[in-house]
């Protein structure tokens, strides 16, 4: 590798394309003739400005976003995000939750604190290894919206079939699998997305709205920071945002455009996920714990079923050149987070890692 | 100049040290040996968690922050700070603030959402253009706090002494002053910083809170995200942080300990302010309206005192080389920010640029 640099599994923040990353190196000290870094450039000037604005636009045409919704970049990560979705959302104080996994857990626990929060499917009881069927929830009449973790990073699993919301709102979570894979936005009231999984660095939040969910009619104490509109209505400059990360995912964005696009990626990410779990499925001391029609693209979770094996696959995995493949610390086993960027060749020889790994101890 | 970077006089995103951004540069590809960018790695990776510890003690190091004080770094900038402190803070109800700017007014505005404000002390009757007395406020019994916004980066003013809070806790908005002079952490039970000016990467703010005040004692609904004590328990890693802006500030506080920490700093603010000041002070066509003793050494705002005038000198100085030296769009007017970045060139060249344009109109 030209730089030496590792395969990096980890779940995020995560791997970037190296073109990305060379570019920004090259405009580090003067970003195409500004006379300064893109850090040191004011967020209202016309240099920064069109940074901006490419990014929007570039972000459009990749998912092909319809003209009645809003792309905002919005600080504070997931964390924020759910607690912002119910604060602008919850009218009539009802929503309900589609419990799959350890993330779509915290956002419906922070909802709890601003509403009536109904889970209306759940795979708790097989330790989210699957996902329910959504096909006829039962969803009261005055539900504000359904939510659901479109890809769960931790539990490995995703939705490849939207739920059916009887016509309800639904807001999804595609942290881990945005731009992974093309989607219908229109089928969709608002989608957010930390971008510090696919996309770049950590520190924002991408959130897709439609427009008519933009609202000023929230509670009197509800901090302006947390109203989709402030953002909404100042192009995500009511302050100053997160400008490093607006300018690194718009490299990236730019990026997926010139190399075919979404449905490229898609088509590189099946690939790639079936590398790996083609392997697992004929193994005999790895084990893919997800119901393979609900397994996630993006983070394949699996693990030996002892610990302490678990431990020491990580250890060589470290000594061979691979970085954080350990699960997450709420569930253990390991986990190779295999994003956009990862190459084909870094799952290829991960495989062959964790096949020599097996056969050491056959 | 060696990359042809011009003289930025933002007031945020603003300059940062050519040493440190030749530093990030160099470290892009590959961080010391880890195989990656900074950028791409997990926040619980022990090659981050390094960086993440070393920040914060060189910032400990350089404010000599005593032991009981909590140094945090939390997304959303200024804006979520306004609505942070007094939803952590707001015990009784009650907070008094004095009004001395643009940034004041909006911290104000956002507390009135939380409880009652009492602004003890006010600058509004002359612009902004000065400090008023604090040393007798009239400070209720049960106020929760007394919050100031230290240098008013539109305005352009600086408390030279602190208020007199009769005991109550003192919050601070050292945004457009930090590490740019020394101040005795000890004075205060709360200070916060928008990273983005003198510091780093615009995504960020640095709480430096007393551990006493941190509680888990909030409404209800209070988002998890807006808990200091969130921030606190789990080392500013609850959610994944901003790592980015976090390794950035980073090597500018190491840049700032290895070049005389913050005394040696404000020695070269004062030097700079005296050359740009001293212009104005004895120029026919400009004048700097805030009172000698309450100038700010970091935004120095003046004007011709005429909005065409002051159109012509911004277009001229672009075509100079300068860059950013229009007032903020609410006040007007002129201004040059000269944080620590700011070299005493730039500043002089700027006043020789400003003496040739008043000669042409002589």
């Amino acid at each position: 590798m030209k730089y030496e640099r590792t395969y990096n599994f980890s779940a995020g923040p995560a791997m970037m394309p190296e073109p990305v990353l060379e570019e920004i190196r090259d405009e580090m000290m003067n970003y195409r003739g500004s006379g300064m870094c893109v850090m040191e450039m004011s967020h209202r000037s016309k240099v920064f400005q069109q940074i901006a604005d490419e990014a929007v636009s570039d972000l459009r045409k990749l998912m092909n976003i319809p003209d009645n919704y809003k792309v905002l970049f919005v600080q504070g990560g997931g964390t924020l995000q759910f607690a912002m979705v119910p604060m602008n959302l919850m009218k009539n104080g009802v929503a309900c939750y589609i419990e799959t996994g350890e993330w779509s857990k915290k956002a419906l626990k922070e909802a709890k604190k601003f509403g009536e929060v109904k889970v209306v499917a759940s795979s708790a009881d097989k330790k989210f290894s699957y996902v329910p069927d959504c096909s006829d929830l039962d969803i009261p009449e005055n539900a504000d919206y359904v939510y659901i973790c479109e890809n769960e990073t931790i539990n490995g699993n995703t939705f490849n079939k939207l739920p059916d919301t009887k016509g309800k709102i639904l807001v999804s979570d595609q942290s881990s699998m945005f731009l992974s894979r093309p989607c219908n936005v229109a089928d969709y009231g608002l989608i957010w997305a930390g971008v510090q999984k696919n996309v770049g660095p950590a520190g924002m939040a991408v959130v897709i709205i439609r427009e008519d969910l933009l609202t000023d009619d929230l509670p009197k104490n509800t901090p302006i920071y947390l109203s989709y509109k402030t953002h909404a209505d100042n192009d995500s400059m009511y302050n100053t945002p997160n400008c490093w990360a607006i300018y690194c995912v718009g490299k990236v964005f730019r990026y997926l455009l010139d190399n075919g696009g979404i449905e490229a990626m898609e088509k590189k990410n099946v690939e790639k996920a079936k590398v790996l779990y083609d392997f697992l499925d004929q193994s005999k001391l790895f084990k893919a714990p997800v119901a393979k029609a609900d397994r996630s693209l993006m983070n394949v979770v699996f693990s030996t079923g002892s610990e302490e094996l678990d431990a020491e696959v990580v250890a060589a995995s470290k000594k061979a050149g691979f970085d954080n493949l350990k699960g997450h610390r709420s569930i253990g086993g390991l986990r190779a987070s295999i994003y956009n960027a990862m190459p084909k060749e870094g799952v290829e020889a991960l495989v062959s890692f964790l096949k020599e790994f097996e056969a050491a101890r056959a």
